[in-house]
């Protein structure tokens, strides 16, 4: 590898952007695939303003309108996509990834490293949990509001020199990117939140999160699905701390009235992570015979939420 | 009581109006409170089209717009505002109650005469369940638009004087009135529906029923909170058909996509009455021991829902 790493970023909405201008400022050299943006990105670079980091805009080395158009494999591939049903991730990246290249899987949910790793099962794969917020504002246009932290480690487990690597190369860049080497942990501790919050907003009609906690039962309600999570962590052999979803009320209601990215998607009629954030945890649930009621009711109807959307349109 | 019965109509939205003008046509006297609407009922009556029936528009005997306006108790009080937490229904009717007044109340969900009936002891309580889609279409006005059927019965069970009398002015004024000696078991028996569908179509961001029932699992969803509904209905002692959840997918499935009230409800950004047609099912499965936790999630995410639109306004 050179001095210079070379980073593809496939899927560059706001958290792609964000990640790329860190890499950016940290010495790489970052190169996007961009299908609709191709024109603005290469004319004026990415616009994202920071509260905490200032002026992060910048312009990659190359911008390509399809991943077909990559000629010399890179360093690492940055995939930042969402993950849905009908996107197949292995086949969007497949022309980019040569024997030498690290994948780094910057998407929410769990097991959705897996399809990635019986595609490529000689790469380094490196998992990553972003807790940022950062929204896109317009084409190519980005404003990162608060945090940043990237956690990574190695699937299915450890760390090694890709990880190091790209850690270093965001540190560089001004974000704090801590090494573990247990990260799919990591992603069932955040699907303890993501799992219960997430579909549960779009069932509330797109509400915040301070809502649904206002609503009579609502706390009981979120620890209920919370520990159902815990229940399905732990028979996947990924045990948390039990106090996790009790826990968790409290730091919620610290948070501001907000949208989070499902309520979001629901709001304005586009497709949801279901299956990443939800339905990976059910079928977890069913592989180690753990029963969850409550989140086959809330999966069943974000279901049922989903094909509203997509049949009548957006809610909002 | 005279040849010709009084019946004062309390709640003249939809419901109220049709079965008003059914029972106009059948020779009763019908007086009508209107809070808000008291002049345009007074000037020109109300105007109702049915599609089946025919012109149904008429003048009231008497327009009161405050029930404490009557002076000489009624023989039948018809009462069919909707069942929310914050309204009491005993004390909206009690000026009206005689100690001969029939009361009667057209509507939706379980367990919702039990306040009527601690409140009024000695006086019959007719129950009573509309089979009928009618909407409010300005107003003062409505549109019947399919079936009619009213099921009677004296609460808690069996039947009488004041049943028999009821039924056949509407039966006389064209609309079939059938007596039940065990309308609470009727009521249970509308409940598997409503209480499932109801409230998931606010779930699903106020979808029809085919969509519902459309998405991946919808159907097994739907018969899973319908089997909740029957062990609980058998556990308060009216044992259901335990076939009738999965007979009624095939019945859903052959009405028109639709919103059920809840949806439209929701979609408006009115009041829900999710107590009577799903907390009273909740609240009965706790009295009998019944284990309902997909019934529970789904209410607690729709007191989520019924919060979102109170504190964030209509979700359409």
């Amino acid at each position: 590898m050179s001095a210079n790493p070379r980073v593809l970023v496939v899927g560059a909405g706001a958290i792609g952007a964000f990640y790329g201008a860190i890499l950016h400022r940290g010495g790489a050299q970052v190169e996007v695939v961009s299908r609709s943006e191709a024109e603005e990105i290469n004319e004026r670079g990415f616009r994202i303003h920071s509260q905490d980091l200032g002026d992060l805009s910048f312009q990659p080395a190359v911008v390509y309108s399809r991943v077909e158009d990559i000629t010399q494999p890179p360093d690492f591939v940055l995939l930042s996509v969402k993950v849905l049903d009908d996107l197949d991730r292995a086949a969007l990246i497949r022309p980019a990834v040569g024997p030498e290249t690290a994948i780094v899987l910057v998407e929410n949910g769990v097991d959705i490293e897996r399809p990635i790793k019986e595609a490529f099962p000689g790469n380094p794969l490196v998992s990553g949990l972003a807790f940022v917020a950062v929204s896109r504002t317009g084409r190519a246009q980005a404003e990162h509001k608060a945090y940043g932290r990237l956690v990574i480690g190695e699937y299915p487990a450890g760390t090694g020199a890709a990880c190091e690597r790209f850690a270093g190369l965001l540190e560089a860049g001004g974000v704090s990117c801590p090494v573990s080497d247990d990260l799919v942990t990591e992603r069932w501790r955040k699907a303890v939140w993501n799992a219960a919050f997430n579909p549960v907003s779009v069932l509330a009609g797109g509400a915040t999160t301070t809502t649904m906690l206002d609503a009579p039962g609502g706390e009981a309600f979120m620890v209920t699905l919370m520990d159902e999570v815990c229940a399905v962590a732990a028979a996947a052999g990924h045990p948390l701390d039990p106090e996790l979803p009790r826990k968790a009320i409290p730091g919620t209601r610290k948070m501001p009235p907000y949208h989070n990215s499902m309520a979001l998607d629901f709001l304005n009629g586009r497709p949801m992570e279901v299956e990443a954030i939800l339905g990976n945890v059910v079928r977890a649930a069913r592989e180690n015979g753990v029963a969850v009621p409550h989140l086959d009711s809330v999966y069943a109807a974000t279901k049922m939420a989903q094909q509203r959307i997509a049949v009548e349109g957006p809610a909002a």
